[in-house]
């Protein structure tokens, strides 16, 4: 029997899965992110994992036929990852370096096209010809599948529709340095700061503003509502440029459901052409 | 001898060109487009046209391999044009329209799309992995290339980028009945709609303004900025969904050379992530 490696590195947790053939998972496990060192501990870390992992499956290494990497972050040249600043990595050949202490074939991927890919295979938009996957998170990222095809774009930055300028005029400054950034308005720390801005403490996290905006709160709801519109205006967008089969909504915020699914299909409907 | 025809059909006239093998072009005509009947003496003046076309350079209609048909409008399914305002054309199976008069097989594709394919193959994005073209005329279209393949969309309506809302709070309605769209800012239409409400009559059209603003009319270069901001706003928005190679900037307008191209690649830098 022949088995794949699946791991996903992101800033808080690194998750590990072993697949058979076909794509059924058979043991997965997770380790923390260690960023020390700018990430260099990350390969080892993974190594360990790894090794751990098909030994608790009683599956020789010797098994795995290869390993597929999601990184958060562009990846350029099958490959070459261009700094990822959540795992503290500069430009980094990733592919090679694991390879070398995996001793097997290696594939790396930006992790939102990976999603946006597994999405298209095996999740929700199985079946379609195109899709566009955005990741609402901390962050908000995207992958962009064309059939069966991920697009990664001259920079590996297809689909990253996170940075777009959607306020010219905004005075905050966003994480990248620039202003009126998608993120300030939809992400989950975007949310919270125009939340802070109105509200100061009253809601304390992401999660607690979509229950209170599921129980009717008027505040609560007229924040989900302005980050619904900024981020169905990105779709809109993103819609110009690819028009996809189908946009599917992942990462943390997704969990909020109809709350913040309704808002975005109306407002996406006003934008789009 | 094979040859092939390749007939774009527009708004004001119908260009059309037999081409040998390899692509070189041996004969071309042009005959205006007579929207009379919602459009529906097209089909016929184009045979009519082929056929003298053909005949003036000798060579009988049936060496003719095929025709490819560039339509101002979504072409969806192969085929079928999901209407097309500028011809007067609602839904119509184009493909088979043409199949059956001109007894030969004819493929139909989206202007834009075949001016973006053009370029990667013979043109300004030869030898480029993707590319991303912009046609600013009297509207706005666009096409997208990606690995030889041109983008085509669910609604045929990928890399339309000129009903994109790039200002909500517009009080002027565009010709699509939105508001804010990017054509009212930066097309022909567009860039003279601002002209006039700020300088009335004071340019008789696009080419008066462009030519004023070489010559260093601050009115002109200040409604060219505007538009050129407006223009880069929206390729910075393309280039965060498909990330592309290259833009390349086709169109009337296209002629106006650096007075608009520089503004444009400056504000682009300052938008694109």
């Amino acid at each position: 029997m022949r088995y794949t490696a699946g791991i996903d590195i992101g800033g808080t947790a690194i998750k590990l899965g072993i697949f058979e053939e076909g794509g059924k998972l058979i043991a997965k496990s997770s380790i923390p992110t260690d960023k020390s060192h700018n990430g260099d501990h990350i390969f080892d870390n993974i190594k360990e994992a790894l090794y751990k992992l098909v030994e608790s499956e009683g599956v020789d290494i010797k098994q795995l036929g290869g390993a597929g990497i999601g990184v958060p972050g562009s990846v350029v040249k099958g490959g070459i990852v261009n700094g990822c600043v959540n795992l503290g990595w500069g430009e980094i050949n990733v592919k090679a370096r694991f390879e070398d202490i995996l001793g097997m074939e290696v594939r790396v991927i930006n992790d939102a096209n990976a999603a946006a890919y597994g999405e298209v295979l095996y999740g929700a938009a199985k079946g379609y010809n195109s899709a566009f996957m955005v990741t609402v998170g901390t962050g908000i990222g995207g992958g962009l599948v064309i059939k069966d095809r991920i697009v990664e774009g001259v920079f590996g930055a297809a689909a990253e529709l996170g940075h777009i300028c959607i306020n010219p005029d905004e005075s905050v400054e966003c994480t990248c340095g620039k202003r009126g950034c998608l993120e300030q308005y939809c992400s989950a720390t975007g949310i919270m700061r125009m939340a802070k801005e109105r509200y100061k403490d009253r809601f304390f996290d992401a999660k607690e503003l979509f229950d209170a905006g599921k129980s009717g709160d008027m505040d609560a709801l007229s924040v989900i509502d302005e980050a619904a519109r900024a981020l169905a205006l990105g779709l809109s967008y993103m819609a110009a440029a690819a028009d996809p089969d189908v946009f599917i909504i992942g990462g943390g915020l997704s969990a909020a459901g109809d709350v913040f699914l309704d808002p975005i299909k109306k407002y996406y409907r006003e934008f789009v052409f």
